[in-house]
Parts: structure tokens; sequence; C-alpha cells
């Protein structure tokens, strides 16, 4: 009969009771721990065991693991890990009515009817509320390196990423762009360095492996190959720890820098790979001089886009000329209006660009039989009801 | 708006209209094709891209990816490239009502509200027929080695594989074991050769990657470790394809091997993985004389134990002997009594011993909005109603 404890203790916090956890950790490497343990705090954790977590974020000092599960988080490691709906293995949950709905089996197998957990990741707290997490975390690398390198044109950057997936392959944990108004932004606002020459677009490549030398020897070659190819203008390679964090500073304070910059208008956007800059050259030309700088980066290896938009000061002829003329290039593109962010308040009815009509009814009918009476994050993900009848 | 149809062509089989396709393969890795393809016939149509199938089963010459993806096949790969939740990407799906629910976006993120197509990965056709599939496709490693093992006890198979996972790290794909029962019955009905020295257990071990020389150098490091340890008694490894495949058909095989030895009961449970194995010994001792055979073998990288017991003729005090048995002794041990398989008709009234009762309701009450007539694969994967009141 299901018992309905596990033989692991739940992390009350990152620092007490956690005997039994780490022996189960070392097996299997996977964590069971509380929803509100620290993203940042569990790394160090399973770290110290000799492995990482599947995650990463920008956000990892602040962030629970219970809100990355709720929201289905995306961030750096993606393409070598996979999405979270992979590699968490368990979740404990209450629903709308109190029950404790509890599949915190520590197993990578379960086919034992549906996986209901499923529904609960990314589904941003609106079915029930995730209270503890099972996660399946890899071994750590014991080598990780890092090339930063500049490219003249965007088909230059695709073909580099085609060439690093197979020159790379294994190794390959990161494949990161932004083009030269970021670079400008955090040269601006942050007085951070460009350590290479300047170009129309900036790849940074992370491989993570198990050997120093392999890993070397495999970026060596591909970097051997790009320049004498001539896809690569420039480019600097990083193996200590405070080089890696200074370069990648320059991908993940992007962010920090727009925020300098004035008004921010924020788009997540999943597109395939061959079309992710177009939208952002697309914009550049539909706005004109009416934005103060349309800037592209992001996870190039997973298809997402963060394109931002920003103007001296709140301006809704701006967002006006901006939306719904962004939400209809992705759905002609067949791309996503949120590629990692989910919907939130803001795009909860711009949906149907990306999902048609019996999706939106089949999310409703969920939402009404988990959450009749609405209590659950409302106003949140999803749309109006009348835009589903 | 979205529009409903995608910019690529679905195979319609894999010798025809295939132009779109390879371009969207060849840039993303994503394939999208009907849910009648043949697994096989997909994989060679990838392979020529230079991409592999995510996952990889015994049955890929006759088992269709629409089936694979109802029943959330796990199989040979999924060490390394993870479950299916992981790896598909979009699903096409009739629902009862006639309704067709597109989810074929082929794009590695996109989160705009519930992940529908999770609730149709793994119900076996309970809940909606799924009619195309969009899978992300990995790169074809170009160095494939294997390793096949023997160990005195099952502990050491066990820190074998811990030191496996630390020493092959990203090039590991797959951690396979059989004990010597399995090795007599492919021997004795099959004919097949032990190419080592007999040995309570064997393991097999695969790596894949991008560098031949990388990774030999690797494996052959990681066996100086286990021989000078004594962990290993002996071993062989091979490079080349037709050793390779001979030495997968000591593992592959004995499921053939199986069905002439008598009657077989089988068995498919996920445990932590430091018990996986205590459940063959117990089931031994348990059964006595009344079993002619209780064996293990499995997916140990995944805590994934088949356990076949055999009796020359159906037997059933021989059965009552084994079952409830088996899922006691497995809900004991906080495990799955069904890691890969599903439930279908046999185990779905088995399924309280791996799921407690919110879930088992809550799985009702989504087959209930779903498919409110019962018109789809009835009788299988839910437990009779009264069980779950």
């Amino acid at each position: 009969m299901w018992t309905g404890s596990s033989p692991y203790e739940v992390l009350v916090s990152c620092c007490s009771g956690l005997g039994p956890q780490r022996k189960c950790l070392r097996f299997s490497g996977i964590l069971t721990c509380q929803a509100g343990c620290v993203l940042e705090a569990l790394s160090s954790f399973v770290g110290e065991q000799d492995f990482v977590m599947p995650l990463d974020l920008g956000a990892k000092g602040s962030c629970h693991i219970g809100g990355n599960v709720a929201t289905n988080a995306g961030g750096l490691r993606l393409l070598r890990y996979g999405p979270l709906r992979g590699t968490v293995l368990g979740l404990e949950v209450v629903l709308a009515d109190g029950t404790v709905l509890d599949s915190q089996a520590p197993l990578r197998k379960d086919n034992t009817g549906y996986d209901l957990k499923q529904l609960f990741i990314g589904s941003e707290g609106t079915l029930g509320v995730v209270t503890a997490v099972s996660i399946l975390c890899p071994r750590k690398p014991s080598a990780v390196n890092l090339a930063f390198l500049g490219c003249a044109t965007f088909p230059q950057v695709l073909e580099t990423f085609q060439l690093c997936r197979g020159m790379l392959g294994e190794v390959l944990s990161a494949f990161e762009f932004l083009d030269s108004a970021c670079m400008k932004l955090v040269q601006d606002h942050l007085k951070l360095t460009n350590p290479i020459k300047e170009s129309p677009f900036y790849i940074l490549i992370e491989t993570s492996g198990s050997s120093a030398a392999h890993d070397e020897e495999k970026l060596h070659r591909f970097l051997q190959e790009v320049m004498t190819s001539s896809l690569v203008a420039d480019g600097t390679v990083a193996t200590e720890d405070s080089k890696i964090k200074a370069l990648w500073a320059l991908r993940e304070r992007i962010t920090e820098a727009l925020t300098h910059d004035g008004c921010v208008y924020k788009y997540d956007l999943s597109l395939p790979v061959q079309h992710i800059y177009q939208l952002v050259e697309d914009m550049q030309e539909h706005l004109g001089t009416r934005a103060k700088n349309v800037v592209g980066y992001g996870h190039l290896g997973d298809g997402n886009l963060h394109l931002n938009i920003t103007s001296p000061s709140h301006d809704p002829a701006l967002l006006a000329a901006i939306e719904p003329y962004v939400y209809e290039w992705t759905a002609r593109h067949h791309g996503s209006i949120s590629a990692e962010h989910g919907l939130g308040l803001k795009k909860r009815n711009y949906v149907h660009f990306s999902k048609p009509a019996p999706a939106l009814r089949l999310m409703w009918q969920i939402k009404s039989l988990l959450d009749p009476r609405g209590i659950l994050n409302p106003y949140k993900t999803l749309p109006d009801r009348a835009s589903t009848d």
C-alpha cells in the first residue's frame, strides 16, 4: 500500500536535517526539498556532493525552487540539461480544496497513470501551490571553459552555432548571443569592458565537461575552424573563474543596463532559430526614431529571443506601435509569445497568438476542475473567458 | 493570430515530401512527423542528417512514434537524453469529441499557459489519440564504445556505477545490468556466447561522444581504475559495430530467451537504485523451488529493474505467491510498480501501490473531463472507480 511518507527527509532549510538527503543524492543524484529553498542555496548544497542543479538563472540568489517549477523556468542550462519537465521527478502540491497531492517519489521513471505533476509545472500557481520538489541533478562538470566571439552578420552567428553543435557536441553547455546595441548599453550604463574588437554580434559559448584537457582540445579545434573560415572576426577564451564571471556579466547584466536606459518594453519570444534576429531588425525599421533603443539578445541555442525596447519615459503611443505588432509577427513565424517568462497578468489576453481556441477551452476546463471557485492566483495566466467561447 | 498550419510538412511516410523537414531538422534538430512512423525508419531518416532519435528500444523495428509517446516509452537512451516529457516539443491529438488539438509548434521553449500535450504523453490513449509528433533530436555521436564487465557482488555493481558517472561524465550513454541467470538463459536458449569469465553480475556500459580519441581515453582510465581496485573481475571492450551489436544482444535478447523458458511473469519496477537487486533476491527466497527461474536485469542507470519469473506452464498458485507480494515489496521501498511499461489492463487495479488516493481521484476527474463517454481505450490504465471513492 502506498504509504505517503518518503524515506528521504524533506529539506527544512539548507543547513539542517540533511543526513538522509545526502545519501539519496549520492546514490541517485536526486534532491528532495521544500519549495521555499533558494536556488543558489540548493546549488551550493548539491555542489558539495559533486552535483549541479539542472537550472541556473540570473535571479538565483533570490528565487525559490517552488517558483521556478511553478513558472517552468528556463535559464542558462536548458540547452544542456533540458527543461524542468524532464528533470523534476516529483512534486507535493496543495490543491484549492486543501487536498495534499503527493508525488514525491524520487524515481527517474514512473509510468503509473497520468503524470499529474506536469499540470502544475508552468501553471503559474493557478492550479495548485507547489510545496515540495524532487529534482534530478547532473554530475558537476570538473572543467568549464568560456569563449566570447564577435561575428559580422547574423547568418554567421547561425553558421557558428551549427558548427559548434557538431564540434563541441556533448560538452556544449550554453550558446548565448547579444547584439552591438546590448554591448553599448552595458558599456555606457555599467562601465563594463568589451574584451574583443567591436562587432555587430557577440556570442558566448560555454563548455562543461569531465576532462579539462579534452574540452580545451575540442574548443581549440572549433575556434581554429571558425577563425580560419572567417565566420568569427575576433574572440577571447577564459578558463579561470574570475575571467569566466566577467565574460558572463556582459550577457547577464544586460537587463540591469536596460533599466538605466529609461522605460523598458520587454518581450520574451520563442522562434525558429533561423528567424530569431529578423524580428529585431523588422522592429527597428517599424519603430524608426520613436524608440530610443531596440535591442536583441538571448538563448540562441534554445531559439529564445529577449527583445527589449527603451524609451525616455512611459509612452502609450510607442506601446501601441509595438503591440500587437510583435505578437502578430511572432504568430506569422510560428513562434511563441512567451518562451520562458509565462503569461502572468500582462500577456494572458495575447495567448491566442500562440494557442488555438480548442487549447484555450481545455485550459479553462482544467482550471474549473481544479479551482472551481477561482481562488488560486486569480487574474493570471488564463485569458478572459469571453475570448475562448 | 494563431494560424493552425505549420511551415514544416508533416511526414507522410519516411520517403516522400521531406524537403522542408530536412531544412527544419538541420537548423534546430526538431523532427515533425505523423504518429504512424516506425521508430527505426525515423532513426534512419534523422541519422542521414547527422542526428539521432532521443529514444531507442528493442522494438524499434515495429513500434510507432505515436505509440512511444502515448506510453511514455523509456528505453536505452533515457539515461543520456532524458524522458520524452522533455524531448517531445509538440503533439497533434484528436480528442474524444473529434476536436483536433494542435500544439505542433517546433519550439524548444513555450510557456504560454498549461502544457496540455503532457496530459497525453503516457496516458496510454485514454485521453486522446496522438496523430502527429514534434521531437527534439540530439546530434549523432561520431564515436560509440561499449564495455562488457563482470562483477562478483551487487554492491560492486553499484560502486562501479558511481565511479562511472564521475569518470565518464557527459559521454556515458547507457549503464545496463544482468544477473548470471539471465546470461545462462541467453546461452542455453539462444546459443549466445559469454565473452568474459563467469560472474554473478554483468554490466554493459556505453559511451557516445564527438571524439573517438577522447572517449577511448576516458573509458580506458575508468577501466584501469575498476580493474586495479578489483571492483570488476573481468571485461571486454568493443569499438567495431559488429562486436558492439553482439554485446548488446546479450542484454537486448533476454526477453526472447525468457519466452523459450516457459510461462513468464514479467514485472517492470522503478526502485531507489541501492535497493534494485534486493527484490530479486527476496523473491528467489520467497518463491523457493516453486519458480523455475527468477531473474533480474534492466536499466540500472535509471533505477529500472525488469524482474522476470518463469514456470514450466501457467501456474495460478505461483502467480498468487508473486502478487501482491511484488507490489507490496515495491511500495515498502518507495518504488513504482510500472517504471516504463504503463498500466494497461493488467496493472491498473494495482496502481494504489504507487499512487495515493487523491491522485487516483484526480486521474478519474481528468478522464471524465476529456472522455465523458469512456470511448477512448476503455478498460485501460484507470483503476475501477470503486477503489478511488
